[in-house]
Formats: C-alpha cells, structure tokens, sequence
C-alpha cells in the first residue's frame, strides 16, 4: 500500500509538468523527480489517508502531462548532438546579453534604504507601483494615465491573477477561456482558487477559404456569437461564469486579436455584467508593424470619472517574465479600477509579495534613461527585442511557407501555432492520434513542440513552437529537422 | 446602495487591521484608507452583487480591528511629544544600525548569473535551500543534518503555512493553536485555505500558587488533557482537526515550552495523528540563557531513516522577518519529511516564489563570514541581537516589578505579556471592558499595546507590549507613561 503510494507519486512527479511555462520543466529548474523521498515505517492503510489532504494530490493533477514523455528522451546539446529539440518551453533566451549586465549594474548601484528592511505595503511600495504605471502607460500606449493606486505587484502573474480572480468569483463558478489556451491557467485558477473552467470554442478554420497555408487569424476570434454558446453550455454543465480571461495577445496563437474584436468583446462583458480579465503579458513582445494590437484598457476607457473609467467589469494581469524575460524575479501585476476589491485585492496580496530588494531593482531598471535621450532604457530594449523576435519568428514562418504546413502568421509572442493534421495518423482516437504524432516528431526527429491538446485545443493536430527558447544553431537545426520530417513523411 | 457600499468598503479599510505583524498598520507602509476610490456610474443593486465575490469581503473580515481606534488618535514623533507609542506591532526596530550597511553590501557585490533571469525551481534555488538548511541546523541546534530537498522556501511565513496546510487538509478542517495566538493566523488560514481554527484553551494561572507578580510560563503549556478537550470541543462544533499549530518561542507570550512540554505534544500527535507544524520564527530571538529552548525538529528526531528522521506529521515554519527584522524580503521556509506533500508543496509555491535575485542576496548573508574567523556573520548578529533584545526585555520586565503587575518573565521574541485585570472597569462585558481599558491606555495615557481579544486570549485585561518597536527614546517614555497610568489609577 505504502510502496504503490509512493510509485504513484513518482509517476505523479514525473509527469508534472507542464505546459509551455511551468517552471519545473525548464532547463534550468531541478525535477521534482529527483528529490528524494523518505521510507514510511509502518503505517498503516489508516494512516496514509492522514498525512496529506486530497487537495494537494488534486492540485498536482491539475499540471499537464506530456512533458512526461520528453523527459524520458536524451534532450540535445553539444555532446549530444541527436538529442531533443526544446521548442516547447515559452521561454525568451534571446535578451540574456542586454539583460545580465544591466541587471548587475543596477543591482550593484541599489542603496539599500533602512524602510525597506520592515513590511512594505502589502500592495508594493508607492515609487514601484507608479514606475510601474508609468512603464505600462507608454508600453500599452493608453491615452490617459492609469491610478497607481490601482496597481497591485505581487509575485508573478499567477500570483495576481489568482487573487483577482479570488476576488471576483467564489468557488466552482466559472472562468471563460477561449481555446487553445495557456496549460498552466488550469492550475492557476482551479489549485487554490478553487474555481472552473468554462471554454470558449471559436469558428472552425476550414469554413474559411482557404488560397494558401496562412491560417486566417479570424478563425481564432472570440464574438458574441461564441460567448453566449460557451455560457450557455457553461451553465448546461452547472458552472455559472463570472470571469472571461482574455490572453491578449494571444498565446499559444502567437496573434493579436483586432480592436473591433476586442471592442466587441467588452460591450459583451459589461452587458452581461461578466468580468473581462485582459492577459497582457505579451504585450510587449508585438514584433510586426502590423499586428494591430491595442490594449483592452485603451478600449474599454470611457473616460469617463477618474483615472481610465474603466468601470469594475475590466481587468489587467500583467508581468516581466516574458517581454524583459525576467521569468526568476517573479514579478507580476494587476490593474483594476473596481473599488470593491482595492482592499481585498491589496490585503490578499500579503500571500505573495514581492520582496522589497526586487522591487528596488526592477523600479530602477523601469525609471532608467539610456545613452539616447530620446529613448528610456525599456524602450531601447523593447526595439532590440522586437527585431530579434521578428527575425527568428520570419524564418521558421518561412520554414513553414516552403514546406506548405498551414500556420497562423504570427505578429506577437514568442511562438509560431502550426497546423500538422495532415501528419496524423488515420486510426485511434482524437487524443492517441495527437499523441503519436507528438511522439514521432519527439522520438524520431528529435522535435519538442507543444501539443495542441495540452492547451485544450479542439482539433488534433495543432503544435506550438516557441521559436525563442532556443539558441541560434539549436534553432537552425530545428529548422532542418522539420524539413527533414516532412520530406521523410511525404515521400 | 452604491453609497453605502463604499461607505462600508471605507470602514472595512479603516478597521482592517492586524494585529501584531500586519504589513498595512506599521509606520512604513500606506494605508489602504487613503487609496482613492472610483465613482460608480448608475450602477443598480443586482449589478452590485456582481462587481466582487463574498469571499473576497470576507477575507477583509478576518482581519483584526483594533487598531482603527489606534489610526484615530494621533502618534507620537518628535513634533507630536503627546501623541501615542506604537508598542503593539511585532517589528524589531533594532538591527537597522547592522543590517541597513550588511545588505548594501552584500547586494553590491552580487554578480547576476545569467540562469537567475530565468524560471527558478519553485521550491528555491538548491544553493539557497542548503544555505537555509544549514543556516536551520545551526541556529535551530540540530544534531543530524536536515535535507535540503525537504525545504520550500516562499514568499513570507505566511505563504508557506499556507500551503502546507492546503496540503495536510481540506477545507472546513480544523487547526488547533493553543490561545493566545498571533491574531493574522486566522487570515493566513482561513481566506483561501478555507480551514477553521480550533483554539486549545491552556490552565487559567489562577489556579497556580502567586507568591509574586511574575506569570508561571506553567499556566499556558498546552498538555495532553488540554489538546483532548480541545479535540473534543473542535468535533462538538463539528470541526475535524488535522493540524496543531504550536508557536514556539511562543508569540504573544514571549516564552518557550519547555521540551518536556514539547515532547508530550509530539507524542500527543503522533498518536492522534495530528499534524504538528512548529511556527519558528523567533528561534533566533531567544534572549535568555536559561530559556531551554529545544527546537520541536530536534525533539521530534528520531534517528530513523534518513535526514532528521521526522516522519509524516511534523512540520516547520520560519522566515526572516523577525530573527532578522528583515520582513520587507519576505523570506519564509517551510521544513518536511512527509512524501505525499512534497511535489504538492514544490507546486504550489509557484503561487509565491522569492525572487531569484533575492535568494542570491539572502544566500550570500546566510554564508558570510565575519571578522571574528570563528563566527559567521549570522552567528555574530545573533548574539548582538540577543544582547539588545535582552537589555529591552529586563528593563520592561523591571518596570512591571516595581508597578507589581503581573507579567509573563519572557525569554524570547519581542514581547511582555501583561496582566492588567486590575485595570479593567467593573461594568459591561468582557469585550467591552477591554475595550474600554485599551482606548484608556491609548487616548489618555498614549500607550498603544496589542489587546488580549485580538489574539483571542481568554480573559479580558491581557496585553501585549512589543518592547522592539520604538526607538530608545521612545521605548524610555513608554516606561513612564506606563508608571503615569498606574499611580494615577491606584491614586
């Protein structure tokens, strides 16, 4: 009993995982397999019910599996040379040279003030938050200024969203998302939080017409349409929904979704009186000129009283780990302007503050000018980024137009969203094909993409690749090793 | 409607709280009741009902509310001579002078490794877990080595019992924690964690013999007969109790349980099975040699296996927020040699991880060494701690012999715990004489401690004096605002 236990906690661990940006599975993080794990002296079948609770075993299945998979695989380096790919892990590792001496710099001029050794504001310090407003009004581009007094920073992402959605939700109610969508929102909002997930299905894309390999960004596009169909089934399955979370832009797509969209989208919300969480942690990586990308608070202002006027139906989550790549510092932020939850949202917040230190470090680096004038520190990095991000994500679109293997053209983010269905294999269910075509480009031709089905898309077939989580010769071998497949596969 | 609302969001602002350690009410942080808050626009009663979950109010509600009367009165500074003392919140005020010079320091000199930008392990870097593990052994006195891998650290104390008890109970199921207790224990475990409190009510001291003003420690040592009435009590009111929550030093009380004490509550809950999680966090404030402090880790090793040889059911908690009055870096950890909650806890600290930059920084204080080659820096700020702490706790305790008030004679942490029965006025209930006894000391005699009944004691007329928190010029006339009071009202 004591002994199967412990296997199905290995085999737990193993397969925790882990979609795109769970922290366990990267390179640089130790695997939960590896700790090692005591012997249990005679207890009892009694006995192993007591010592943990059901929830935390729940909370565990709740991370996505097929890393799992990967992990039993040799992962490529230089003297291994045949090993795996990582192209699934959205991780940017194309900013380290800017990011690291900077950051030493900074951290090596910080005064350490003698306030900020006691308890902070549980919300952040003042100076932060409005360094913090400050960075996101030129980067979201808003044309009124926000209320610092409506930022909270805590630690990541998850963290703020968490409490926000804690603030607007009791448990089991519901939390639209439209699919594909990022794995780790499941573990985010249902571990503690302790709510549900009601998924919003777009349009199809083969009821467009279809020219070329470019699937048409509108494919992907929530309307009214959708919403009402996914709370209709949402309530049909007993879940009333309360919260609808935007991934703005879009991850896994890799797009932006237009402003009559998104306008759409909020006129839809504050009807219905449904809460509009807008996920904005990609908003500065919007490598293409063209993308089109405006920030639902920019949308939603009325202007209307104070600050935005954005009304307490509209939110904003927002963090540093994937425009400054700075995922280890773990620093998040929310922007709300609904006065009922300022002060639980703040207070909440005790649970995951940020440490003092970090907040000194990352207001420096948000408030510092660089050697051109014109141009802040962030600005000159968001540039240099941008091209960087553009240059990796023109080449595997490339890739993808050679080999003729329909794509979304992406315009943001750090990944490209392709369509492989034409790789599927013809018999076994939706889940087995998709798994054994995961495992072929695994296995065979040392490719680690994200499937689809871990991000709850609807069709088989679908793969994320983060084009950016790898270094310039990982990439171009990458590149070769899917040439290499589909020819193997077509001939 | 939507003025009353906001009239009550404003009063719950202003009432919330906190007792001793709560970030909001200290001198350094803003309080929530200056935000500013948004106009509602036309908004109706059953739109109301949706702008924020009852959950998130009810959170608020679990903080403590004494100090709203404190936020009332004016405080005392150096333009202010009149105003009141803070003696009520639990922040060590005296190793500025050593840390403020340490830190700058330590963080100047801190390279920046390129894999600390990055996604983190979520329990903590391995470097830092084994600084803290050997940092623990150490302070803590342990005779075998603890396993780095058994260590979580996360963002604050708070954050970290939080999610041990997630994993050790499901909601609605009871912690029991001998009274008086640490008034925020309550928020920490019951607004997300959904868990009850089971308080274990300790012998009434009258009951000893009272040859002099001094408190036998005896009168509040939980026992196997208290934590069975306790049980007994918790399942009355239809509570299951999992965890017992012991901390030790004791907070209000100033005390250690002497490891007779200890070893029957292990007993007691090995038995029971019963999680014992040991809240640590003053081990490094023990002031007194004969305090007979024993670590419940050392007491509960049994050899067996490997590491400490805990077993299942015994926990710690600690952080650096009172041993290093550093708790604007919330750095908390948690200890265990459970199996089933490990990978849990390591996953659910993603919800509130420490920033890598932060783990660089403490690692490095945690293995510096000091002039002296024989004492590492933590050790010599030990014992320069111990000897302030010290000075403070003997002329406090002084004060109290020659006003013969009865006082608990503490050995550790920040606090004298006091008995003012004689103080109380005859009429009106147990809460309202308390109150009255308290807005006494505040507003006429301007000395502001920590009330009894916010730490749920169970006679009314205890206080709580925090003799760290004032300068020590303040500290000096708190001592005669303290002889004032009691020969006005004996005169």
């Amino acid at each position: 009993m004591v002994k199967s236990e412990f296997t199905s906690l290995s085999r737990n661990a193993e397969h925790m995982s882990v979609g795109s940006n769970c922290p366990s599975w990267n390179r640089h993080a130790t695997s939960a397999v590896q700790t090692r794990l005591y012997h249990s002296t005679g207890s009892t079948p009694a006995e192993d019910d007591r010592i943990s609770a059901p929830r935390a075993a729940k909370a565990v299945g709740l991370l996505p599996t097929y890393l799992a998979d990967a992990r039993a695989v040799e992962q490529y380096s230089l003297s291994t040379p045949n090993g795996a790919l990582q192209l699934s892990v959205a991780e940017n590792q194309l900013l380290e040279d800017l990011l690291v001496p900077s950051l030493t710099e900074f951290s090596s001029t910080l005064a350490f003030p003698a306030d900020a050794i006691y308890y902070q504001p549980t919300q952040g310090r003042e100076s932060f938050r409005k360094a913090m407003a400050a960075y996101l009004e030129d980067m979201l581009k808003l044309s009124k200024p926000m209320d610092a007094d409506g930022i909270v920073v805590g630690a990541g992402c998850n963290a703020v969203l968490e409490n926000l959605c804690i603030s607007l939700a009791e448990p089991g109610e519901g939390v639209m998302i439209p699919t594909p969508y990022y794995a780790a929102f499941e573990f985010d909002l249902v571990a503690r939080a302790g709510l549900s997930i009601s998924p919003v299905t777009t349009m199809e894309y083969q009821d467009f017409d279809r020219e070329s390999n470019i699937i048409p960004h509108e494919a992907y596009y929530p309307n009214r349409a959708s919403l009402d169909a996914a709370v209709k089934m949402s309530l049909a399955n007993g879940v009333n929904p309360r919260i609808l979370l935007l991934s703005h832009p879009q991850n896994p797509l890799g797009i932006c979704y237009p402003p009559e969209v998104v306008s759409e989208i909020i006129d839809w919300c504050r009807e219905k009186k449904i809460h509009l969480i807008t996920d904005e942690i990609y908003a500065g990586s919007v490598y293409r000129d063209d993308a089109n990308f405006v920030s639902v608070l920019e949308l939603a202002s009325t202007g209307d009283g104070e600050a935005l006027g954005l009304g307490p139906y509209i939110h904003l989550v927002y963090a540093l780990s994937k425009d400054f790549a700075l995922s280890g510092l773990r620093v998040g932020a929310l922007y709300s302007e609904n006065p009922k939850i300022r002060v639980p949202l703040q207070k909440l917040n005790d649970l995951c503050c940020i440490s003092s230190h970090t907040q000194l470090l990352v207001e420096k680096m948000l408030t510092t000018a660089s050697d051109d004038p014109n141009v802040s520190w962030t600005q000159g990095f968001r540039a240099t980024s941008h091209e960087r991000l553009r240059k990796r994500g023109d080449a595997w679109h490339s890739t993808l137009d050679e080999l003729g293997i329909p794509y979304l053209k992406g315009t943001a983010g750090l990944f490209v969203w392709m369509d492989f269905q034409e790789f599927l294999p013809a018999m076994g269910s939706d889940d087995e094909r998709e798994r054994k075509l995961y495992l072929e480009l695994l296995k065979e031709f040392g490719l680690l993409f994200t499937p689809g089905s871990s991000m709850k898309n609807e069709k088989p077939g679908f793969f994320r690749c983060v084009f950016t989580a790898a270094s310039n010769e990982e990439f171009d071998l990458g590149m070769k090793r899917l040439k290499k497949y589909v020819h193997a596969k077509r001939s």
